[in-house]
């Protein structure tokens, strides 16, 4: 190990049992949960307990001009976090303790590698509760949750990763940690680099610490549920939900082919004749969470649900969310999925839904899907029955033409997925070359060296 | 005129009649609302009507690089707006329209000259609301608000400017439009250069049109109102209602001297022997609201107010705003006012508070208070008596004597005002030497022809 100079420089500045040379690194940091976005070897694997730590590998990276890739959980699916060849990969597993819960200022400041959920227990003993709740919330961490500006069901009325992150601390250029934004509500000094860091994917800096904002815990949520028979129904009351002015806490689509998927590795009673089903939450103070779920039940009637009311039975309720967070895993049973992640103006979902549909029978490619349908988020989740040059290909051009089908909606090719690797292409599509000149003119300035994550992003 | 080359290829490329030069400009052109903020005398003002227009100003202030200083209503506070010697002063007054209200989606496209209060008239004839309320909202332009990612009353529950912009138009480098951001609730491809631009204050290029979301129109609000004796007693109630863990809709503190420089102007029959008056709304639904004013009171009275109430009168709840609202321009009457900014922790407010009377009594200069105290954001009014250098001085110490107990209480020396020209003393003492590297650096990487506002913000 010693063999190679930086990997003794490395072991010189941090603790050598934490840097683990090429052959000793498990396949499992060298990538991310995208499927087909390639990834290189590395050249190690370090996993840091503290800021110092990251000031020192990033400054041995700069010094021998090695490229660096920052990891959280790995759950990513964008190809984000793979490796490259030649990187030292980072994984920011070990920072994962909370600094400080501040009660009065309902603040809490974490090191990346504390994971969602176990944020949201420590909250829950204070009687706080941080909102954003990507899928992964069990596994993934805060560190990889702001790199990416996570989203998740509850955005839709409390806003994504990115909104609720005061300031963080992010090694940056050669090794020098720096605090962006701070730890008040309100703050305009200077360009928000704070910002410009949520969303980064790991190509500016390495996240090393983070404060961010929580909300007071919530009362138990009221559920709305709708069934339709048509799934260009179910678009319609999303836009329905939408134009009522009701901000519901969640409402989240899932599609026939994932509620059959569910039911057949699950065995869910879910209505198997259904096209789709619209599950929605709100958590409005008492009375006016009861009147909401009405609106919502109301609209999805209006909109042609075969069957649609207000569940008053928690039990009820947390089924059909865990029907809702079992699609992927359920559809992944059967093959290969490629997650697509666009958005549109929300009252643009029914067409949405319309052109997927087509281009899946276009390509011959099934398409599931689910949505974070009341933000106009969705997930088409494209599958691959077999993994023929044929097949694969078919899926790439329903993963384009489902991208193009956004932009030309007025949406974006993603929401809260990332670009990483797979969407490259895509940001090209849906960005003019003077914004992608702007884009690469922030990356050259902030990572002049070109260390961070490299192939990210912009490519 | 033509005998100016620059204002020749102005003229050519942009109506003439819209172009003035230096000596047919009305002063009020050349600088904003803050006090004792130096500025310069401009080559020329430009007034475009739309962005194609624009694209040919910055073009031709590119080609014979003239810096140019882009301005809306010009109340800015911090001199963002303040013309520099030579330069070419762009107003986005004629840019006055709105372009589109999609009521499905709950958004607003307009130009950057809307004045906020005019998009709101427009909002309310479609049921909607566009929640940030500087206090100027009867002057000042949307583009102003984005580029100073203005604050307001509202924003301690509904978000700055900043939160409620999805996506813009500016005209960068050479004069290139390009769109940032977009038209969905979610998006995170590429770096967040909608983010940066916001309270970039005209430094990175020239915003010329904006798409903003918008709410359904709220409910009259509940009033909570509060007198306290003690100054540090309405401090301590503000921690308080943060820590029971309530967002109200709006939390302000006025003190004795703004509301005694109100009732000197106006007759208001408020208790003239008040140390302080919190002023609180609550928006909730029904029921709910009524019950966070109870909350409200509950604290106010824990706190020690000498007499805190529900108002169920709106005509004395509109009062005692209109009271909030007036207090600036009431001290005006008597001589020059030094208004600060600062944001601390909500916590730490009465802390802050407690310095500011100290500081004030230390240089013997009276500083009145008022602020958005929800979310921890004063804004100290430094009274100077006469414009004797001795007062002058006198009052910038406090101005950075304040600066500093804020940085050092964990706050920032501007909330929503902006750098400009006043704070970028602060801004130098609450950054770190790499922060500020970071800073240049993005301000370099995007005005590389240094062109856009130079001298603001960074100096």
């Amino acid at each position: 190990m010693p063999d190679d100079p930086l990997i003794a420089a490395l072991g010189a500045r941090a603790p050598l049992s934490r840097v683990l040379a090429e052959k000793d690194i498990a396949s499992g940091y060298l990538h991310d949960e995208a499927a087909g976005a390639p990834f290189g070897r590395a050249r190690a694997l370090v996993l840091p307990k503290d800021t110092q730590e990251v000031c020192a590998i990033v400054g041995a990276c700069a010094e021998f001009g090695v490229p660096l890739v920052p990891r959280g959980a790995g759950t990513g699916l964008s190809g984000g976090a793979n490796a490259v060849d030649g990187c030292v990969v980072i994984s920011t597993e070990r920072m994962n303790r909370v600094l400080e819960m501040d009660v009065d200022n309902q603040t809490a400041t974490v090191q990346p590698g504390v994971v969602n959920d176990e944020l949201n227990r420590v909250c829950a003993a204070h009687g706080l509760w941080y909102p954003p709740d990507p899928a992964s919330s069990a596994w993934s961490t805060i560190g990889g949750n702001v790199a990416t500006n996570a989203g998740g069901i509850c955005c839709v009325k409390y806003g994504v990763t990115g909104d609720h992150v005061l300031g963080l601390e992010a090694v940056v250029g050669d090794g020098t940690a720096v605090r962006l934004g701070g730890r008040t509500l309100k703050g305009v000094a200077g360009y928000d680099l704070r910002g410009l860091f949520v969303g980064s994917e790991g190509t500016l800096g390495v996240i090393t610490e983070v404060t961010v904002r929580l909300r007071s815990a919530r009362r138990p949520p009221v559920t709305a549920v709708g069934f339709f028979g048509e799934l260009a129904d179910a678009g319609r009351a999303v836009a329905a939900v939408a134009a009522r002015g009701v901000t519901p806490a969640a409402l989240e689509l899932v599609d026939r082919h994932c509620l059959r998927a569910v039911d057949e590795w699950k065995r869910t009673d879910i209505d198997p004749g259904a096209a789709a089903l619209l599950l929605a939450r709100s958590d409005a103070p008492p009375g006016a969470a009861e009147e909401e779920g009405r609106v919502l039940v109301d609209c999805f009637k209006g909109a042609g649900a075969t069957w649609a009311d207000v569940s008053t039975d928690p039990g009820e309720s947390e089924a059909l969310f865990e029907a809702r967070r079992l699609a992927y895993p359920a559809l992944a049973r059967s093959g290969p999925v490629l997650t697509e992640d666009v958005c549109v103006p929300r009252s643009r979902v029914p067409e949405m839904l319309a052109r997927i549909a087509e281009i899946s029978a276009g390509w011959e490619t099934p398409v599931a899907n689910i949505a974070h349908a009341g933000d106009g988020n969705l997930h088409p989740l494209i599958r691959m029955p077999s993994l023929d040059a044929a097949a694969m290909t078919r899926a790439q051009h329903v993963f384009d033409d489902i991208m193009d089908a956004a932009i030309a909606l007025g949406g974006t090719v993603t929401a809260e997925h990332g670009i990483g690797l797979l969407k490259r292409d895509g940001m090209r599509r849906e960005m003019s070359q003077a914004v992608l000149a702007l884009q690469r003119s922030v990356k050259e300035a902030l990572d002049p060296r070109g260390i961070f994550n490299p192939g990210k992003i912009l490519g």
